[in-house]
């Protein structure tokens, strides 16, 4: 299914004096607005092929009203769809092997026609498949078994390949490896096992390719994770070299953790890779961007914007940024949008903090006035900024609204059909 | 020091134009506007007298820059000046025996001078007073000997005297009693002590009082707390009668609890007595209400709008709503101006969610919806709301801003000194 | 597979006098010799029937060696096997549908020449089952349809006629309703319609029976469980009536929760179900009992011990015991096999402290004393005792070892087949 | 006070056949026993000497029995008093400015004379004192203004020289910088002004000292800490050089954290300082160690014997080892006898692992055979080995029993006061 753009002007056109009043309202304080405006619609924010489809917890998964996408060409085609509503979804990041590209070559020229990008590649040792030689049931890089952990490295290896092909430019590790209980395993053993996988791995990263190296507390093991926290992925990444770095999921800490502090450290440390983001109120709940603890996500983008600012980096290009999310009870379109504008709502936000004065009352330590800067940003209703960036790229003034309004998912169904189910978890 | 209102006058003119130019703005949005003012006007957060002066923690208190009110009659004075303020501060909240009134009379009428209420008494076994006979050292209320329960049933039963003189109709009960360490203390006993205890100053309430049952997870005890959660302070209010009911402090929660679906459901039991509102990150941190987590805090008013208005409940007189914070690296007066402003943004916010909407997409599992239900009320920006609110009941438009171009700090250390330190903790 | 008795006897007799001088040695010091050996002998943990095959995990289940049961009889017949190698595992609690009796008569005459009782009947409405009318993905007994309640209640009351057959006398219900969003229910309407399912499931239960409410903060639903703490459990059960009772799964807490105390307080209240049996370092992690926080679990103990002695209750009839785990990494009868030794080792333990100095060192508030009566009961090694009780009732000394001796697995592997998965989670 | 020798030998005579008996049994079953009584024998645990006093809450500090030390004298006396009862607690580990020593010869002698070593200097900088030209409200190391950092370095380097003085060469620099809230600070320029000040200390030290850099989650700080965790700790330990080394305090993690696999990582680093033993249920509760999770000790002893081993390192000479709790409702002598004997216990249980075996398990991934090992060990009563061990080396064989029967506290009140109040937290 295809939006035609002629639908969205339609939409756009029906309530854009509306929207026209709430950007000239908020647009009148705003300073270097062009400057917003462009960065805005600059941020782009790769989708996973698997958020695609209707997610389920260990307990089972319910049925969703169909439509999902039975390919990768259908996935593209859904990414594709999200970007023509909201213009910030122009990437997809892949998994192996759930998404192997028969014909690299026409899977390219999909997602251009789409204005899609591939984004880093997803490889997968944390589930054994059907033609599997040897098990990951006790991890696969840390593995005791030697040759269960070169099973591991040549299949991160052939998602470079499929990577190379499709244009992709870096490879995202998480490793599920770990324990479930005490004994197990020898922690040193496992991390010097991990490290001598990952070293293969990063022996056959192309040039320009980065590795991330992304870090989670538990589950599914519940006694210890061989990468386990950003100290643990900081290691591995110091250890492998300027390309690796560490990729951080919002969902992947202790209760309670500070993780904008992590992320300025990462950035001043130049190891930041960039993020899967998501939401969550207890564990890896995997829940929408934004819709349990927004103040937080706009704490991590103002480390972003300051620390990325102070290195001369690129907003846009020089991050991974990513959803990592799992729809279990939303459309996973809808799910999907709203996500996104939770991202831009909280980079909007960001960019509107007066870093001088912020500087000034640091300086001072000043503590009323530092939070009184950050909550002006933050309690300023940045929506129709957002909304500005994405009418001028060609989006919808309203994606979810739209979406809704053109019966999308609807339409998926009647061309899909209602019991289609599309690869996740 | 005594705020003159022709200073508060000149300063709003200086910047009413900009807030007129707001105002109008999302006011044209807003349904029932002059309901939504009023509620905003009607509504008073009681300042306990023990947050006037400069906190501190177990590792040390520094030193504020002074004109800390040095006697009850300062501290209503300081109440008094946020009130001229912010016109939501009116209330304030005693602490015996750090406040106790040697004049009820002139007490009283320094406070109505200033606008105030007289909210719930405090007591305080939490302490040992330099005079007192038992210690509570191993609880007051559950202690194993009856004298010390005793001496705590009659401190309760002079706090309420006190109150009763000033005008106070609520006693809140915070008991730091429990246990440190496993077999210190037999849970029941302790629980029956407890209840027994809280029975005999029950009996000693006027007609019209209320005891609120404060409860606590951890701190000052780190093993056991004998009223540790919202189940146990029920059980107690449910045990002793119509007039008991259980207090929510926003700290005194394990990880992760969801505190919004505890006020909903004590609500539902007609159990909830009110607030004691900060914030915090790890445990009982008494920051700044709305510094760490807003969004929870627009998610509890939301219950508590669409809960008392279920149950034709007055918003702003039939639950007590105080602030509980420490300020160890804030001017206090400044913390909660801020904490005040919070609680108000997230009241309205609240009072903007769409109800109607909200039900049907309840009704119909449209979690999509829902949420985007609530982020629209949620996102915008309703400081204009708020400043109108106080504005048209003779506030400052922006109470930090006025304070600081006062110096009124200042000036209070003229007046006072630079060493005094309020009692608090 | 049936363990022939005079091989027990023969592993029994090698390692005999070993024992023997270990139990002599501890048997020396410990009062009431005999009163210990026969309530441990009496003490009965029911295997649930889908712990008897391997879990996984959202991210995926590996394989096991299998030999996993493929059907009712032959999870009766592991189960037996489990008690005749400990003879504590005396009682199997079924789930429906997994384990509907297509011949009730059968399987009990099965069961009970295994020596096993029936213990709770489990319903399921967490999950949709092929057949299913109406979907649980917005919940069961909360939801806001009334034909998906009426479903849901009439599940129940169907699960309680097959507990009938097999002379079952409890119903468990645990509910995974809830919500994954903010403002997705509407809390109080899901309470409300939640306790009105439950007083028509409890409407159908025979004279004799209970109903079990179990509770859980969280999972599968990441933002409200509609049951979702011990303080709801009680509501609900208080308002259900004399029958109904308050389930304690050890996993289902916040971070931090003192378990010990809520197991005191609900026996205290008469409303105590009894226990799911699990260990957990992060969330509802299900692993082996006793191997993460075996002092917890002693620490559960002592409370039930002492409680249940002061309401002249019977540890081994009064209460439920179970166990709910999952195997995700290890045989699921050595599992089991390890849980129940765990279990009877804690119980050992709580059965030694010294009940009478522990409450002087509490009425002196001797809190190092009772530190050292907790510890001396904990730190004396019980696994003697234990064996001792086992052996008596015609048990192995050595369970796990006689397991492994015997080679189980293999021989089941060979009747069942390498492939078999046993219904769970 | 001092005890004398010939009562501790009536003392273990008149007790001495039973514990015979408790020996013999146990030391049937053990491998290389005189090795094991060794190590015990060899294992030393330093006092702090701040651990001699009641500690307190934030909320009040309630009195004790009395008798607390006061003066640097008194407290060396009250840990030769400890090491004279339990004969591992032969080091005391002081406080700067709480102790500082008039004469360090004559301080010396006295340490010697109770066969006392000084363990790691301690400074200071978390509290202001009297004198002192700056504030540390806003920190110390990481203060914005130079002058502020100066302090805090001439500080540590004025402790160092203390030390020198004494014996001592260990540094721990346990710093309470961080934020209270968002916006407060810079973490970047936190970390570097940390890094900066850290690196001066680091260049003062002589050449066989250690710089131990402590990290903590939060408290007192209650947003960030700028030395938070072991990866921020190893970063500072990595970037200052080879004498600097993380030190790992058992409460300052957040919740859930493995603990034990940190030790294990940062042994295999090279990187770990030692420790600061207590116990916790929420925070950095500072109970007595062992008196909560027990199990969770004797993990963390478990990596560090088999870690230790591997690299060579001697268990009682190549790490530090330090208490750091607080007494509030327990005596703090015998809090601190309670804690070296939970340590001896976790340790005696670490040496009894059958390594060899585990690692078999390991490598075969035969997780039911791991836990077994381990919990063989756990289970067993090594009490009357550290008895033992303790016996040889001419201490009491129950040193709680001993200072009770002696009345010790008693005889330190006759002899200090009732009102005595040494200084700490």
């Amino acid at each position: 299914m295809q939006v035609e753009k002629y639908k969205i002007d339609e939409f756009n056109n029906s309530i854009e004096s509306a929207h026209k009043r709430k950007f000239d309202f908020v647009a009148a304080d705003v300073n270097k607005l062009e400057d917003i405006l462009k960065k805005l619609a600059d941020f782009q924010v790769a989708i996973p092929s698997w958020a695609l489809g209707t997610g389920g917890t260990r307990f089972g998964r319910f049925p969703s009203k169909g439509g999902e996408p039975r390919s990768l060409e259908e996935k593209i085609e859904d990414v594709g769809l999200l970007h023509a509503l909201n213009r910030s979804s122009g990437a997809i990041s892949l998994h192996i092997p759930w998404d192997i590209p028969s014909n690299a070559k026409s899977i390219k020229a999909l997602a251009a026609q789409h204005g899609l990008k591939f984004d880093a590649m997803n490889s997968n040792t944390f589930q054994d498949q059907p033609d599997q030689k040897h098990s990951y049931k006790f991890g696969s890089m840390q593995h005791t078994d030697k040759a269960v952990r070169k099973q591991a490295v040549e299949h991160n290896i052939e998602v470079i390949k499929y990577g190379v092909e499709l244009g992709s430019e870096s490879l995202t590790v998480w490793l599920a490896d770990g324990s479930c209980f005490p004994g197990q395993l020898n922690f040193r053993n496992a991390f010097q096992n991990t490290l001598e996988s990952l070293q293969e791995v990063y022996a056959a990263l192309p040039d320009a390719w980065k590795l991330f190296v992304e870090y989670k507390a538990f589950e599914p093991n519940f006694y210890s994770t061989t990468v386990g926290d950003w100290g643990q992925s900081l290691l591995y990444a110091s250890k492998l070299g300027p390309k690796a770095y560490t990729l951080v999921d919002l969902g992947h800490h202790l209760p309670n953790a500070n993780i904008e502090q992590i992320v300025s450290l990462l950035l001043m440390e130049g190891k930041l890779a960039g993020f899967h983001f998501n939401d969550s109120k207890y564990g890896d709940d995997d829940l929408t961007v934004g819709s349990i603890n927004p103040y937080q996500l706009f704490l991590i983008f103002k480390e972003l914007v300051e620390g990325m600012d102070t290195r001369g980096m690129n907003h846009a290009s020089d991050l991974g940024w990513m959803i990592d999310a799992s729809h279990n009870v939303k459309d996973p379109l809808e799910d999907l949008l709203q996500s996104v504008e939770a991202i831009m709502v909280a980079y909007a936000q960001a960019l509107l903090v007066d870093e001088k004065a912020l500087k000034e009352a640091q300086l001072s330590n000043d503590v009323v006035r530092a939070q009184e800067i950050l909550q002006t940003a933050y309690r300023t209703d940045v929506r129709p900024l957002v909304a500005e960036a994405r009418l001028r790229a060609g989006g919808a003034l309203d994606p979810v609204a739209f979406y809704r309004t053109q019966d999308v998912r609807g339409n998926l169904v009647k061309e899909r059909g209602a019991k289609t189910v599309a690869t996740g978890l």
